[in-house]
């Protein structure tokens, strides 16, 4: 084999919001498939918020990655080679290969991917952990009741786009919170929302009561900080809050100073009987057929949308996470890092 | 009829922790029941820290009580007249009567009470809101597996102390915090659990945590403060946490200051997978007669204790409900407005 192969490590531990010189890119052979196991060239890279949690010491969802390591993700590859059965030179496949350019799997941890059925990204996005996640987090601990009222924040986001649109499509007003006004005429305009507030504005908590009137039932937590102070005095008894991120916090290193908020949150669970719950999609594996069949049923039919934000290189990949992390990406963040042969000329 | 009838009300909405001079005894003439209603002394009066809520403006459960009115609260009477069929005079009652010495409720409104099956002032207690709040709040919410890990804050108190005797019948090793050596003794002793707490001894965290190999699976919210924050690093994945009180909360007129610990609450809720849900026991009324069977069923085995503390003297409820708000208290908090005939010589 003579293609050349590079992957990103953790160079370090990030001390808050990670910098490019907490990644190294590291040239390596391209890596030999063994028994079982299948070659592929990696097209695209997931990146997604709950990385961050990884790099930090300390309990995570996961086994983290230490400094030395190759950074973990989703990516979506071409078989170069295969000494696995089920799988041939020249297939596209979903599995965790890491930030790297090649990469080596055992068959079982791959999904074939038909590129006639959806755009193969869309196996990252909203056909795969985000969409997932969304639909998971809604239905499963929001339980959604047609009338009932849905905030979400990082609303053009991978996750909060899907779970708003899916709220519309069940019958409930849905508001956004997502970060300027470009971002919030697509949540309304292109997504379909009811009302999308700028989080940057003034007075998020007063604007969000305006567009709440029947006050809010399901709170979908991505982004930690102001949007869940705004939405709180707002919950319905008996609201739900699916915990699925917490972007603001993740690069927290120690506790903000000000006043103890804590002491109101747990008043507000109490007197209003919220239901918060932390997941992560995994908990709901059960129920990945019926995510599968209904959001590709609704992408199908139109009635549901997706952006993709795009960085071309691996190279770029560490400053493309930075800026996600920071909110700058638009749309459901990918890295190109090579080719992709079903969508020529992009 | 030529009884004197005298009443608690609220004098001013508390500041704080609530004064003496907040309340205010009233004598009046004693009140005449109306068709279907009926008029009964009151012999035992409870307080609950759930009153302090009500006595605040802000949303709380229920509607409030406002400067002027009589206390809200239940008690157990005996029947002095009666205008509804369903009841005679001699019988007990029990209902929400107030701090009052006479109360008139219409029948619909009140729970015949049988002496001969468990002590009077069990209605209140643990056959009552508070044994059934801790009965509901272990089961529905805290979903109690054998093998597991419970942990609750007051732990020798009406609520505390009925979840974590269930707990231990389910099989679950039980941890409780409480205030002081002798109600520690007492809660280990008496009611059996495996282990018990002071949490005004220092390094509560480092002690729970020895006391708890296998991490804390349900964590029982009734005090707000140290406990939780104790609690909450030994959470095992997919831990309960059912937020049924907040005492040191109640009299918190702002925030406290020192770094903001809800970005701590919110990580740890995602990071571990936490459902956290506020309750009031009337959300599972369709559990009570579950409750009740089971719970009265322990009770006459043996295998389940409780422990009152009586204040004797209407005049005395102020005081005993300050006390009890901060802690004092050592069991159920009652208040014998008069003497019980079903417990001569006491």
């Amino acid at each position: 084999m003579t293609e050349a192969s590079h992957r990103i490590v953790l160079a370090r531990r990030p001390q808050g919001t990670p910098v490019p010189g907490d990644f190294r890119l590291e040239g390596m052979a391209v890596p030999e498939p063994a028994d079982g196991e299948v070659l592929a060239r990696t097209i695209w890279l997931s990146l997604d918020p709950y990385m961050r949690g990884r790099i930090s010491e300390g309990p995570s969802y996961a086994k983290g990655t230490a400094p030395g390591e190759p950074m973990q993700g989703e990516g979506v590859g071409q078989v170069l080679a295969s000494r696995n059965a089920s799988f041939a030179a020249g297939d596209f496949v979903a599995g965790h290969g890491g930030w790297q350019s090649h990469f080596v799997l055992h068959g079982d941890k791959l999904r074939r991917l038909d590129p006639k059925e959806a755009p193969l990204s869309t196996a990252l996005g909203i056909l795969g952990m985000p969409g997932m996640t969304a639909y998971t987090g809604l239905m499963a601990i929001g339980r959604p009741k047609a009338g009932e009222t849905l905030v979400t924040g990082a609303a053009s986001g991978a996750v909060g786009a899907v779970a708003g649109q899916i709220a519309r499509l069940k019958g409930l007003r849905v508001v956004g919170i997502a970060g300027g006004a470009e971002k919030c005429r697509y949540v309304t305009d292109e997504l379909g929302f009811d009302a999308c507030l700028d989080r940057n504005q003034p007075d998020l908590a007063g604007r969000l009561r305006a567009a709440c009137p029947d006050g809010v039932d399901i709170y979908v937590e991505l982004t930690a900080g102001e949007p869940l102070w705004a939405t709180l005095p707002l919950m319905n008894l008996f609201g739900r809050i699916p915990v699925i991120g917490g972007i603001a916090n993740y690069n927290l290193n120690e506790l903000p100073q000000g006043p103890d908020r804590s002491p109101l949150l747990m008043r507000q669970i109490l007197i209003r009987r919220l239901t918060l719950r932390g997941m992560i999609v995994w908990d709901f594996s059960e129920m990945e057929a019926e995510f599968r069949r209904e959001v590709s049923g609704w992408l199908r039919a139109g009635s549901i949308r997706y952006r993709e934000d795009v960085t071309d290189g691996l190279e770029n990949a560490p400053q493309a996470f930075i800026g996600m992390l920071e909110g700058r990406n638009f749309g459901k963040q990918l890295v190109r890092v090579s080719p992709d042969p079903t969508r020529p000329g992009q």
